[in-house]
This record gives C-alpha cells, sequence and structure tokens, in this order.
C-alpha cells in the first residue's frame, strides 16, 4: 500500500511537477493516463487560459491531475474559483502560506500537497494540514529554497519530522533516483525536467534541445535576493551571474529580470534574452520521449531493481 | 562480490573520510578495525606528525587503512616517501592532479583513489590509471566543486561515464543514505560528518559539539573564489559570507582566512574566530557515537531494506 496512490487514486507514485510554460493539458494528461498524477502548471496561466487547460484535461483523460498554483499568484481568487467549480481533485500549492487555501480547498473535497524546501516549512504544511508535502532540493529546477538543502539531505529530515508521506523531487529522473528518493523516506517522486524535455511538454522545441544539450555545471541557482530559482546557462543567465557578482540589489535584479522573461525562454524559444529555468538532472536527459514512456520506464525499472525486496516500503503498487 | 571491498581488502564498503584535524590514529584504526576503511587526514599534518599518526595506526589495527593527501600540500613529496616506506595500502588524493602520483604509488603496490566533484574529473581520474573515484556531491563538507553538483545528480553521472566503482559523497550518514547511494550507481560509501561526530575523532569537543547542534540551514557552501568548502555558521563564517556578498576579491578573501583558522576552529574549539568545515547533514546528527557503532549501524540497516533483494548490486559483503 502506497499513501499517495492511495491519496490521490493513481497506479504509479510518480508525480510530473507543475511548471510554468512546459506543464500543459497534453503532458499533464498523458503522465495521468500513464498512471501517474499529470499536473497544470498554473502560475503562467490567465485566468482563461487555466479554465480552458483544465477543460482540455479533462477530455483527454479520465485519471486524476493536479493543478499547480504559487500562492503568490496574483489572481489567485479567480484561480481558485475555477479549480473548485471545475471539480479539480487535487492542488499542489507553492510560494506562500500554505495555511491561506488549504482548508477551503479541502472543504471541496479536494486533496491539498504543499511545496517545501526544509523541515521548518514542512512542519508548517503539516501544521495547516495539507495531505502531504514535496520535499525539493537544491538540484531542482525551481521552489529552491534558501538553505540550499539537497534533495539526499531534506528528504530524510522531512520523512523523519511529518506524518504525512512525502514527496521527493529535485534531481530524480529515473529508476535509479526513483529507488533512491524511497531509500530516503520517500513515497512517491515528483519530476520536472525529464517532463519538459519530453514529446508532450509546452515547453519550446529550441528550450527543449537546449534542455537535452545541457551539460555538467550548466545550471546555477540564482536570484536568491529575489525568489530563488536554477538558471540554464545562456546570455540572461550570465547577466544575471554578472550582476550578482557585481552586488547587485534586489530592485536591480528586479529591473534586469523585467516582465516576460520566462515566457520568452521557455515558451517563445528565444535563447538568448529568455529565462530558462531546469534542474541540474539536465547534464542527464539526451532525448525528448514520449511522457507514457518516462512512467513505463521508471516502473520497469524501479520493479527490477527492487525485485525480492522485503521491506515494505519499497513496494511499488 | 562488491569490488570495493575487493580492491581494499575490507569487509564493508563503508570509507571514513580523510578530513583534516578530525582524522587521526584513533579514528582511523576504529573505522578500520570496524570492518570499514579508516583513512587519515594528511592535510593538517606535518611529515613528522604524519609518519607519528601512521605508526600509531599500525600498532591499533592489522586491518587495511588509508592515508588521504591533498595533492596541493606543500611538502607532499615527504609525505608520498613516508607513505612508500611505511607501506600505507591505500591513499586517496584529492584537490589536485591525480597524473602526477598515481603510477608513482601504483608501482609500490598501493591502491589510488582520487576524489572528485565532476564526471570531466573523474574521466581525467580515471585515464590516470586510479583504481576508484569518490564522487563527492556539493552538501559535502569538502573537497566542493564549483559546479555545485549534488550526489543526487553526481554519482549516477559518474557511474555511467567510468568503469572504475565509484564511492559516493556527501550527504551521506545512515543505512538510507548509503543505500540511496548504491541505488545511483556507488558500490561503497565515504562519510565525514558523521565521524566527525564520532567518540573516536580527533575534533575538538566544543566543534563535535556545535556539530551536533547544528541546525537545519547551518552551513553554506563558501570560499568559491579560493578553494570551495562548506562552512558551519560562526562570527568567522559570518565576515566570510559577508566579506562574499560585498564581492570581495579572492585576495582579501584570502587575507580574512589568514594562516591556522581550520586547526584554530576544528582542533583547538574556537567557536568564534575558528574555521569550522562540516556537510549539511550535520543538521541530522544528534549523538556521539563510538566510530564501531556508526559502522555497524549502518551494516545492519543496510542489511534490513535490502533483504531479499535480487539485484547484486545491492549485495552486501
Amino acid at each position: 500500500m502506497n499513501r499517495i496512490c492511495e491519496l490521490f487514486g493513481i497506479d504509479r507514485p510518480i508525480v510530473q511537477a507543475g511548471m510554468i510554460w512546459c506543464s500543459g493539458w497534453e503532458l499533464a494528461s498523458a503522465v495521468s493516463n500513464a498512471g501517474g498524477l499529470g499536473i497544470l502548471g498554473a502560475g503562467s496561466m490567465y485566468p482563461e487560459v487555466l479554465k480552458d487547460q483544465i477543460a482540455r484535461t479533462q477530455a483527454a483523460t479520465t485519471r486524476p491531475f493536479a493543478v499547480n498554483v504559487p500562492l503568490i499568484y496574483p489572481s489567485i481568487e479567480e484561480h481558485m474559483a475555477t479549480i473548485v467549480d471545475m471539480q479539480v481533485p487535487i492542488v499542489f500549492t507553492s510560494a506562500g502560506n500554505p495555511k491561506a487555501w488549504t482548508q477551503h480547498l479541502q472543504s471541496h473535497g479536494i486533496r491539498v500537497v504543499h511545496v517545501v524546501s526544509s523541515v521548518k516549512f514542512a512542519l508548517k504544511a503539516e501544521a495547516a494540514g495539507v495531505d502531504a508535502v514535496v520535499a525539493e532540493g537544491f538540484e531542482a529546477g525551481g521552489h529552491n529554497g534558501r538553505e540550499e538543502t539537497t534533495t539526499l539531505v531534506l528528504v530524510p529530515a522531512v520523512a523523519d519530522a511529518c506524518t504525512i508521506p512525502v514527496i521527493a523531487a529535485g534531481g530524480i529522473h529515473d529508476a535509479r533516483s526513483t529507488l533512491a528518493a524511497f531509500a530516503l523516506g520517500a513515497e512517491a517522486v515528483q519530476i520536472g525536467s525529464r517532463f519538459v524535455a519530453s514529446r508532450e511538454s509546452s515547453a519550446h522545441q529550441a528550450f527543449k534541445d537546449a534542455v537535452v544539450q545541457a551539460g555538467e555545471g550548466a545550471t546555477r541557482l540564482s536570484l536568491k535576493a529575489l525568489t530563488p530559482v536554477r538558471l540554464l546557462d545562456n546570455p540572461f543567465a550570465r547577466e544575471v551571474w554578472s550582476a550578482e557578482s557585481g552586488h547587485a540589489t534586489p530592485e536591480q535584479l528586479a529591473t534586469l529580470l523585467g516582465r516576460g522573461r520566462a515566457k520568452r525562454g521557455m515558451f517563445e524559444g528565444d535563447l538568448t534574452e529568455g529565462e530558462l529555468e531546469i534542474g541540474q538532472v539536465a547534464a542527464a536527459l539526451n532525448d525528448l520521449p514520449q511522457a507514457a514512456d518516462i512512467v513505463a520506464a521508471i516502473d520497469r525499472g524501479y520493479r527490477a531493481l527492487t525485485a525480492g525486496m522485503t521491506d515494505p516500503h519499497f513496494a511499488w503498487p
């Protein structure tokens, strides 16, 4: 019995991260149809776009899916009303106080998961009543904590501190890293970069190609003075790094970042001026498979690696 | 069959990291007597001290042990002559070019392992003929790479790239993280911080206590402009961080660091002015056990976690 599969009503404890500009209905429905949990990344969607994306997802799959909502989203009331009205079964919240929306959503029968990067915030999320937490490490492409705690250190610490189930995120892309996450106490994995580099991701083809070509050391945790995010090396990222090493103020960084950079980079494929967010595991990715094949390969690989294991924690549904 | 146990002639694929000021003969011999591989950290030893420490280790154990030599050590010829003369069976080199000494040591029947933080340097070490590599991630207390690649991302990448066996380091302190490392492709683990916080470590009691008390986010990768190292929060570390965020030059940082800071902090227990190096897992450590109990707990825990597993990679000797 896997508590995350039980909680979400899914077959495989594999969650596709909700990522701005990369995870629309094609990706989310493909992952859900493959037995995992697909997530729409609502942080980059206008209210009308989210409605449309939910409708398309519901048309493309009868399986559970989720919406990721950064709690700092400006029109969050509209997003939450849409989610309740359209009967989205699961919401992942991030970047904000989980107290604000958890009980409201749960009162409508919605499961709520909050993304954290520290034990401190995991305990706050548990106290707010969330059903599970995503513990996301330093190596991830987003939701990075200022403490820089890596997945290997963060996941067991959160699993020890909380009684609700923990979903591990950051640096996970295959069966080996999934088994590592389970060894550390996780009961599911959330995978981002691997699904950015998939056929169904809504990332621009040029960005997908850049992810596949990324080598060792090609990403760096950046913009810690604003909201920390891991940037892929490109001319814009170099401008940021140069400003940061020159002791730029948060205001100067905000000006440099400007508006619409992430869309320009990840959705429109401007590899020069655009902001490209991706995890360290980009260095390990060499192809653009179908999302269902990613899920199936992890499922198959995990079963092979753990064949014969008797510890029930490692049981795969 | 575990290639690292075979290579070193040890019973358990558990290596105690060679750490300046913390790993003298008491710790190294205790770990070797417990079936792991104890390592003397020669980077903080004068040539006469290393001779004495090797003699004491040989008097305290008949099992294999190693010496860690940073290749930037000023009197390295003396250290290497001592190692050959006193028939040390295994040498771990770090911080330098493995070409310089590998063949010389091997010609005297000594096994050579090099510590790396990237695939690029792992391949260079393999080409230089080393017998194994330690792949050490961002979360570690030392030997950190500028790319900031975490253990979870680094270990599988190095294991895929090399044919020689890989020892995982950084963030590992118990059976769960050891299993995670094996899942990622490692054939042994190198553990530092957990052994700093042990009865036999030569760290000052005040430093040991500070490690045990360290909480989440208490360490930070520092001094990247000189040699990257992970510092535990204390007044000296805050001076460094303040200088770094103020865009200090490498020369200014070197002046601030001065001489003898690490000894002052870790060996003499000056928690104000001393340099304290430790890994992120310090946050998970709550006691000061005997080294043999650390080895035994990992051994027992790993066997319990993997009971029944049929994949030979996870077989524990």
